[in-house]
């Protein structure tokens, strides 16, 4: 049997999955059967890393979804438009979708499975999140038997190789960004990653699948990195901390039935966590269910190549499952149901104010005696419980205080927060991080 | 639609599939359509964790592998025999299979997949290797787009616990051993753990998904850990490095065709690399392949609950495959591409002497000037180049001397000891270890 692919893109993850594709030999003999068909390009004049026969290229990508011998439709354009259009149409004419694009799933997921459902297609997007790293199959496949309690990952390269680089080598956060976008680790316009929008895809994503219901995006919390300094990294390390920008999804017992967090923010992990020694542009996701435990899953979450491995699976997944059921008849097939997505309903988000956990916060106080106790007296008040206070240092006549707490109600930290801010011993709160 | 499992063995692992199976919200829908129709006890008097009607329970396990009712038999009886008698049986009786039994997969997977192919039936094992850890399944679908080079695991959490212990606390093997015999993490004849062939097992299985060739049990070479010495391990601190027992498969691309190292021994780790920081009982298996680059799967290696989310996830994707091809008429069905085991050929093993690693020796010799300079003319004379030589101090009236080479034939490496060996400087030489 052949299948036919149909290509939208060939930047880098495309070129990728086109040379994995051409490139058959020592892999899964199933890829044999698979044919591209039609690669969709913005311009027939660029040089290409593949090579492929000139009518396989084409800058009509609109007859590419529409092309009757076209069996799955592969998206690799990125961005929201044309992108969403182009699948929606694709399965309007029956075609199942491979995609790498986080962005388009999390934000018009609903409306494409529901589309892909009616369609009676598969919507696979391995790709999506953890580059090459096998997550959302394993999510669906292996983990399913599972009561899901928390979902917490390291899922943007570009942060993470930031951090790494201000921890590694005590640098400012300015600095590192200008070096990641010379080495092109980072976009000329790093604001979906370094404020954090591409991990709240992500955790979207991986909340969705985990949790079983769909995430409205804008709900989930998001703080990037850019205000984690110096001091703060040096800190975090002499309290045993690392610094990660973490996206978390969590259903705490306590909550009232489906409210789960879902939250995307810079995060003090202890230095023993799986996830403290996850460096560079290396992705991992810790996934905590009942009765399993822990685990993790750890990879490059990025590059062609992995995130070529991802897709390339993703259309060996639906592949098979044509082939399993060649025999029945066409309009009486049952969707594969640990391929498909068939959540109805939306998972609650829990307030901020609701989140109970640890917080990082550093003050520049007055120089006098007496305001450790004034802040211990404030955060007392307040039912704000302190696990440590450090008196760090001098800055100019100011002196540096920081305190990590228990665990506190974010509401109630926060209002602590805001009657500290008024006391004229304060002069400042530079920074307030979450820890793990 | 009802699926019946017929359940061989109701131990720990049982147990905890039996708990899962009954306790279904908040878990996959699909577990509702699983039915625990019969489970084959020891002894019908024994009291048990869980409470299953008077009829489900019986001691005679031949009837469950016949009973027609049954459509899945789930093996967690461990051992080679009755476990392989009864899977062929069920085999031949056209029942899927899950297993968590890495023995007799190990050993009798030729067999056992060759009948399983004729019966056009499954034998899913995901339990068998990592316990909760999705690998065997993600090592079919996620990454079989991949040429893998490399399996690599810490796959034993008994051993894995004792090495932890014996690093954190500078404590000796049998000291430790004793203790994760009174806390149950080892069995009172630890020989299966500590002398590497629980490791072999899980390696073989891995290294014929990895490398699509079945594995010769025999000719996986096996190390334990009893030489391992506190001074050993010591040593490796000093140098950067902690010892765990690796299973390693690894196809070099200087070696003849389907030529595979497939190996376990203690190994010294560099600190840095991803399996140093997998400690207590965890267990992880990093994969490496083109294009995906490094992989890696972490999780808890063994207990109840996690190897029971192995064994009823592996249950599912049975299911969810007879559920979708369940309008094919069933004489013309095609075995789903990625959850059948279809080697044919043996993989060939390479021999250890032509192995090229680092190694780690230690030596004591006379105190004498000069003793250093014989060891490298010796090693020289043998192409053996060093890393790095420390005298590190005295035993006695003995020298203590610690050596790492550099990337070295086995063979070679050998015979450079041998003739070290003979020197009259050179008392012992009280370890060999491989480096990663």
């Amino acid at each position: 049997m052949a299948f036919n692919i149909g290509l939208l893109g060939l930047g880098t993850v495309g070129t990728g999955a086109v040379q994995l594709l051409l490139d058959k030999s020592g892999r899964h003999p199933l890829l044999q059967e698979l044919v591209i068909r039609r690669v969709g390009v913005r311009s027939l004049n660029k040089t290409r890393a593949v090579s492929l026969p000139l009518q396989v290229l084409t800058t009509d990508l609109e007859a590419i979804v529409s092309d009757p011998e076209v069996d799955i439709v592969v998206e690799v354009l990125g961005g929201l438009e044309p992108a969403r259009s182009l699948i929606l149409k694709a399965i309007n004419h029956g075609k199942h979708i491979v995609t790498a694009n986080k962005a388009v799933i999390a934000l018009y997921g609903d409306e494409i499975f529901t589309a892909a459902n009616q369609a009676r297609v598969y919507v696979l997007l391995e790709a999506a999140v953890g580059g090459g790293i096998p997550v959302i199959q394993p999510l669906k496949q292996s983990l399913g038997v599972n009561r899901i309690q928390a979902v917490t990952g390291i899922v943007n390269g570009t942060t993470n190789f930031i951090l790494t680089a201000m921890h590694a080598a005590d640098r400012a956060f300015n600095d590192v960004l200008a070096d990641a976008q010379r080495l092109g680790y980072a976009e000329a316009d790093p604001t979906a990653d370094v404020d954090g929008l591409d991990a709240a895809d992500k955790i979207a994503i991986l909340a969705s699948l985990a949790f079983g219901g769909r995430i409205k995006l804008p709900e989930v919390y998001r703080e990037g990195i850019r205000q984690v300094s110096q001091a703060d990294i040096a800190y975090a390390r002499k309290l045993n901390f690392v610094i990660k920008l973490l996206a978390i999804a969590r259903q705490e017992q306590t909550y009232p039935s489906n409210q789960l967090q879902v939250r995307v923010h810079p995060t003090l992990v202890p230095q023993s966590h799986p996830l403290a020694s996850v460096n560079g542009v290396y992705n991992a996701i810790l996934i905590e269910g009942e009765p399993i435990g822990q685990v993790m899953f750890f990879g490059p979450g990025a590059g062609a190549g992995a995130t070529a491995s991802a897709v390339v699976s993703d259309i060996l997944n639906i592949v098979a499952d044509l082939k399993t059921r060649a025999q029945a008849s066409a309009t009486n097939v049952t969707a594969h149901p640990l391929l498909t997505c068939s959540h109805q309903d939306y998972c609650r988000v829990a307030p901020m104010a609701d989140l109970v956990t640890r917080f990082y916060a550093r003050f520049l106080t007055q120089d006098h005696p007496g305001v450790i106790g004034k802040l211990g007296t404030c955060f007392g008040s307040h039912g704000v419980s302190l696990e440590s206070v450090v008196q760090t240092g001098i800055q100019g006549d100011l002196a540096e205080i920081v305190v990590v707490t228990h665990d506190v109600r974010e509401g109630d930290f926060r209002s602590s927060l805001n009657e500290i801010s008024t006391l004229e011993a304060v002069d400042s709160i530079p920074s307030v991080l979450r820890v793990l």
